[in-house]
């Protein structure tokens, strides 16, 4: 079994090639005007102190749980830029004390029993790819210690109903070895998020990712049939309904809810076939908001383009789409049913109303075309990018992003004042020119979702921690005074709580904290991610 | 301002006429095989005797508290069967004390307070369509009395978002009025249940309503942009948001809540532009099942219909659309952006690789097709049935529907099972053959919802009640058993208590309940509605 990096994104022998890092180096010392960098090592474990673990692992669980540490030192970080920048520095400060690999829920309920014992605070693990803090121990709080609960070992799809369409599914199936399970049957989940590759389904609903597709049913919520948990409190279980109007959907309660409420263990997803039809083109504005407003157009179309991605000039031209002076819209239909020549020739017919250009050869390319030509290039440098995180934190150079969702009446506004916010922060914190860069992931008929990567250097590593916060917090503030989602799919975890907390309804906070204590009475499940350990509890 | 029946579906101005209660007699006259019916007579708001009202209205809320004996009557009963029957019969065993008829999020949370003073049930009221006892007073527990909290005033689309294609809406807006006054912007929310004159936009989100359209964004879910809520512990008011991660959706919590949580006052909902592309066509399958494959393969295709409803052979006939010796698929398409031939010419094509007939000239018609022909004379039909369901009271006829959701795999199997239950339990009850029926009324990739309705003739008026009862419980019992849900978009109510029970998850409903505390400390808000009053306490 690959092992995953604890310094970075992805596996261990995921390597970054030499030439790519050269080209980064180059980009971003031209961008700052610097001629060279200074690197930081790349950490080794044994370069990270732990202190002693806090708790003894009884006899009945020794099969179960570790203490070594590689093992621990992985479930102390999550792949959050801070994260990154404390593993680089070789701190940690807040260990996970044991590491439990559960390969039942009777074992995960034998693991959560001990927690409750121990008062040690309980960490779901999927594939450790949060950005955002979700996946750590907590730093303060009264716990005896920490157990990171990884679900390596819910690695597989358990049945597969073709008739419905519909797979059963444990929880700590990464990416590729769910497809590479569902593929013999012809079907897919087709549920690619940038952490595809090192990331789990049980992740995934737990924080509700973004999928694939750019419109339709693309976010994991859509496409969760039922769950299963264990929580301290017991096994959940919802049934397998295509629909349901009997009361509040249970499944919504816990998707979404970050590993406060239960351990998903797994779920019944609904799957497709996989695609025989495809159109893709990439499409040329001169005006990002020209492009905004087609892209808006097809949203309202109910044409529902499987891609439908807006790239700002300065982001097309780093990903090699463009030459920096236009804006660029991936936009693509696919279809295991029927050709989608009908669908694309009229989307073109909208981008070409708000002043859209292309090349009349791409539309009509049904087949290879999403793997060939602008459309394919994208692709690529999409899935390599978050490599480059590790190796900019080594060079001081942080990058991170904030993506949000608005409506469309306050989107060029709103896009205008997070973009400046991060920009002027970035100046103000470096003392130099930043980069700040839109595009969208998800379109809606009401609003985008825009995901802004910022990119800054700091004046040396003492200082890249306080730099990064600095332009993290000035965003996310422009965010929440904007009417914006602090996260469209990135969730909350840690580092997105004070925007958060400012932005839930108060006495949805204190409904949910009430909803923890029934299932997680001592508060020990991923306390301080999303809520307080208890939660919110002033009596009205 | 029209009243609303008290003993009946709609308005007092809504008359069934006279033809169509002689079909009705005749019909069910043959088909039970009798010469006449007995007709008891309708009742007048006089002849139900409600006791003195439990409670004195306090000098402050005068103005907006009655208990004018018609609104109380009205305020006593729901649309459901057993209800309808109760008023039949002149009883009312849970009066409202006082109607209130607040006008402003301040005088409802005035109510509220007064109710947390006096201990009385409050009880949320929009259209009073709920045909599960879902607004009625509860029987037992320890309240000093029932206030029921009209939400009539709160009438008004407030704004409107063209660009982003919203509108924000009081929740006791009635369908008509909401599409009337967006209908100058060229928008329209095109949620048309079949309650939809009867019925409000609070309702629909506390009911989890289901739309008009067969497939994709039809539930009232889908359409909520965010929700305004007073709840006994304050305001709930979540941000308008295209799509978020952040956190379990708040929204989600209180959509399907019944009013158990808080009474939702307001709401940004996605409207969409009025279709200017149509085409409809029916469908003649000479086997339910073969209808229902091609259904599931159209429903597979991506291809959307915004109308998919399947009729048995009966249920077809029964509706003016065949001749009780095919089912019927009413199949089509809408848009306000393009022509929808190609998605009609591909669906028909679905359909005839599934053995389906139809018109050749029907496809092609794509303007005025949805108000002619078979769909045409369906939709007249659809809108008008509820009114039967009165008059048959009046004849001793018990007549209702059980709707579910299930998926594919187990479709035929639990359609057999619960179509016999409904039959044999109307064949032991009233020693004679009865009738059950069944549509889609909601299609999924993942499965269907099958609507079932029943008619069967009670011995007599004093056995109305208990056969009903036996026939609902038979079916409910064959639906859970079935592993379907209890209501696809009915609503629990008081009625489908005990098999909700049954099928949702005790911890969750557990979770919901501490919920329910945290906003409901005392359980006033429709208490007995979904959960118990204060919801499952036992500890873990």
């Amino acid at each position: 079994m690959k092992r995953l990096k604890f310094w970075g994104w992805g596996f261990e022998d995921d390597v970054v090639p030499q030439s790519e890092i050269e080209w980064m180096e180059s980009t971003w010392g031209q961008r700052f005007g610097v001629s060279g960098f200074e690197v930081t090592p790349t950490p080794r474990a044994e370069d990270i102190r732990l202190p002693a673990p806090r708790l003894a692992i009884p006899a009945a669980l020794t099969e179960i749980c570790t203490t070594d540490h590689y093992e621990r030192v992985l479930h102390s970080y999550s792949k959050s830029f801070p994260d990154i920048i404390r593993v680089y520095r070789r701190e940690c400060p807040a260990p996970a004390d044991v590491v439990a690999l559960p390969r039942s829920d009777n074992e995960i309920a034998a693991v959560l029993d001990w927690c409750y014992e121990m008062n040690a605070a309980a960490i779901p693990f999927g594939g450790g790819s949060s950005v955002v803090g979700g996946v750590v121990p907590p730093s303060g709080g009264e716990y005896r210690g920490a157990v990171s609960i990884d679900m390596r070992h819910f690695n597989r799809v358990l049945e597969i109903d073709p008739v419905s369409h519909c797979a059963r599914i444990q929880a700590g199936t990464f990416g590729p070895a769910l497809e590479a399970q569902l593929k013999p049957s012809g079907l897919t989940l087709r549920h690619f998020p940038q952490s595809f590759r090192c990331s789990t389904l049980g992740g995934w609903i737990a924080t509700r990712a973004g999928g694939h597709f750019a419109t339709l049913y693309t976010h994991i919520d859509d496409l969760v049939e039922n769950l299963r948990l264990v929580t301290p409190a017991g096994v959940i279980e919802s049934r397998r309904l295509p629909g349901s109007g009997a009361g509040p959907s249970p499944d919504r309660m816990f998707i979404g809810s970050e590993g406060i409420l239960g351990i998903i263990t797994e779920a019944w997803m609904r799957v497709r076939p996989r695609p025989s039809f495809r159109a893709t083109a990439s499409v040329r504005f001169r005006d990002f908001y020209r492009g905004a407003d087609a892209v808006r157009m097809l949203t309202q179309s109910n044409l529902y383009p499987t891609n439908c991605r807006l790239l700002d000039a300065e982001e097309a031209q780093y990903n090699g789409l463009a030459d920096g002076t236009v804006s660029v819209l991936v936009v693509g239909f696919e279809s295991a049913d029927h050709p989608v020549g009908e669908w694309m020739k009229r989307a073109l017919e909208i981008c070409a109303d708000h002043g859209g250009s292309y090349d009349p050869q791409d539309p009509s390319a049904e087949d290879e075309s999403h793997r060939s030509g602008a459309a394919g290039r994208w692709r690529e440098r999409f899935m390599f990018l978050p490599f480059f995180k590790e190796h900019m934190a080594a060079r001081n150079i942080f990058r991170d992003s904030y993506e949000t969702a608005i409506t469309w009446d306050r989107f060029k506004d709103f896009h205008a004042d997070i973009r400046a916010a991060g920009l002027e922060a970035i100046r103000k914190a470096t003392g130099r020119e930043g980069s700040v860069t839109c595009r969208f992931t998800h379109v809606y008929p009401d609003g985008p979702a825009p995901y802004l990567t910022f990119h800054g250097l700091s004046r040396s590593a003492a200082r890249l921690l306080d730099d990064y916060w600095a332009v993290k917090s000035a965003a996310s503030d422009a965010i929440i005074a904007g009417g914006g989602t602090i996260t469209h799919h990135h969730a909350v975890g840690r580092e997105h709580r004070p925007w958060y907390d400012r932005q839930r309804p108060e006495l949805f906070a204190r409904a949910l904290g009430a909803a923890k204590r029934a299932l997680d009475p001592k508060g020990l499940l991923n306390p301080g991610v999303l809520i307080d350990p208890i939660g919110p509890t002033a009596s009205p």
